[in-house]
């Protein structure tokens, strides 16, 4: 192969919102998943990968798809929506992705948030693979505040321990704002998302120090030594960790669901994706402070203002950039993972 | 004056609960609190001061007497308690401390979580100044899991900025666990909180690095520095600094009261103990997965044991060994902080 002809095979692939799109139900169908399922897990993985979110992006498909095979996910499980008390609402996912199972309860939720001013809607039994920030700004778009949290499996050891417990328990906060895109928030509680630290181990890059410990709990830059054998860490120490456990608690037991070792023990070591449950609690402005609430929301703009004014940067604001540019340019891929999507797809 | 008599003049004073009940009523009383006031307020100091947490202890009366004394609280002032909706409660603490407040919304927070699943109380026009794990601990001697928060006053930059907007604006969370002490935590999402960095000044200490910035935004290791002329900093980069803005928005505009930055404008320079709302939800268990609640919960210990087996620390659990000592033994204050506080009794 001459160089000119490497050059081209290794070049980066650009595809738009729709190529993308197309390519994730393609993917998707062709491996049985249900159209409902189809729909909204396409819809999540493209917005992330729209939104520069790589590691909740079209990479994730053949995470998909590995988890499939080992039994991991049921690719037609139709979701059960059940009413349990006036705020809270439960879906049982019954094995199947949380995505469908999200767009079922949120007609319940958005319900009950406005009546009672308060609400829960607790995801069972789901596997949760996209971000959450996607489920946020679904209801940021009704008008409400919204926090979402699950467990993962045990890949974390809590601050001052040096064995995977804990799961890395992303949490994501979303606030409308009266008018352009919410301000929305979605992070792991470990250092880093276990996506990025299996995005440098493909790369064959090591990772900074403070992500995680190697088998013997010593700080280690090696992702692999960390992902395999050791623990990854909690972000802002006991802090970090002490949010990580209240995830796995409220997002865990308290809807009847697995902690993240649960979850790890019923994998049975297949390195399926996590199977867990899922917490969101969605609140209704207009119902704590009446005809005043746009009012009183409209005073937060102040408060965006200054932390942009200093240099600082909104937790959404690099999403929303990112967004702009792709849905403009479109989204480029490296070759690599173009092919391996693509090898999933045919 | 003989080194003797220097010694003895400069020893610790021991003193048990009730002593230390009895001169925190004494010097709110001699103040012109009103009774519930001074039984609320005295209950949370001393319960802070039997934990350990000089931070939030005896030590914050002064901070009280300077308070009132500036026209920052109005110490009889009679909370009003109004229901808005099915789940939230609201009570308008009409420029009292927040603890009494407290207590007129917890009968309704109580009745609405277990009739509802979750439910909000609002706190506004307060002045909080007490731990919000003492309110947080009367949530799960009810069963309920609970979350609390409230903004400050403009003490610290977001990440990557260098002005005070933010407050230290603390979080705490609660599970009731069945037998024994619940999981507690509080934390203020500033690296420190403010009180330690005080009492750094009190005692003529430096204050690590990463606590905070000078007035041109470079690190800083002087208390004084820190407090009056730059910006404290928040704990664990842009994930602390995106809590701080989400306590910010729900027990500010959200509840319809004021941000940090507000409150800090309203004070006019007088130092006053922010006056703002305050934000605590709390969640049914028994609401959210029926009868088999308790067998849920239990699942819980297993998480907390295996923390403590690696060798990691359980938030709750330093202030949990303290209490027991402190019963045992009574709580030893510094001669300096004594001698404050008795000045203020008589």
């Amino acid at each position: 192969m001459s160089d000119a002809r490497r050059d081209d095979a290794e070049a980066d692939v650009v595809l738009n919102r729709d190529e993308l799109h197309s390519i994730c139900c393609q993917v998707l169908s062709r491996h049985g998943f249900s159209e409902p399922h189809v729909a909204a897990i396409s819809e999540a993985l493209v917005a992330a990968e729209m939104a520069g979110s790589r590691s909740h992006g079209l990479y994730r498909l053949m995470g998909f798809v590995a988890t499939l095979g080992n039994g991991g996910v049921i690719p037609d499980a139709e979701p059960v929506v059940e009413d349990t008390a006036p705020s809270v609402i439960k879906v049982d996912a019954r094995g199947g992705f949380s995505s469908y199972a999200f767009r079922q309860g949120v007609p319940g939720l958005v319900s009950k948030a406005r009546s009672s001013g308060i609400a829960i809607l607790a995801i069972n039994r789901c596997v949760h693979a996209t971000a959450l920030w996607v489920e946020i700004e679904r209801l940021t778009q009704e008008g409400l505040v919204a926090i979402a949290c699950n467990p993962t499996q045990s890949y974390m050891a809590p601050h001052g321990g040096k064995e995977p417990l804990l799961g890395t328990n992303p949490i994501a906060f979303g606030w409308p704002r009266p008018e352009g895109d919410p301000y929305v928030f979605d992070f792991a509680t470990s250092a880093i998302a276990r996506g990025d630290i299996e995005l440098h181990r493909r790369q064959g890059d090591e990772i900074p120090l403070g992500w995680g410990v190697d088998r013997d709990g010593a700080p280690c830059q090696d992702p692999g030594e960390v992902l395999d054998h050791g623990a990854m860490l909690p972000f802002g120490e006991h802090k970090g960790s002490a949010l990580a456990i209240m995830i796995e608690l409220i997002a865990g037991p308290l809807i009847g669901d697995m902690l993240s070792i649960e979850s790890t023990e019923y994998d049975q070591g297949k390195k399926s994706l996590p199977y867990h449950g899922e917490l969101i609690i969605a609140i209704d402005p207009a119902r704590i402070t009446g005809g005043d609430s746009r009012q009183h929301m409209l005073r937060s703009e102040r408060l965006f203002d200054m932390v942009q004014q200093q240099g600082a940067r909104l937790s959404s604001e690099r999403r929303y950039q990112a967004r702009q540019k792709h849905e403009a340019q479109g989204v480029s891929l490296s070759r690599a993972l173009y092919d391996d999507v693509m090898k999933l797809a045919s």
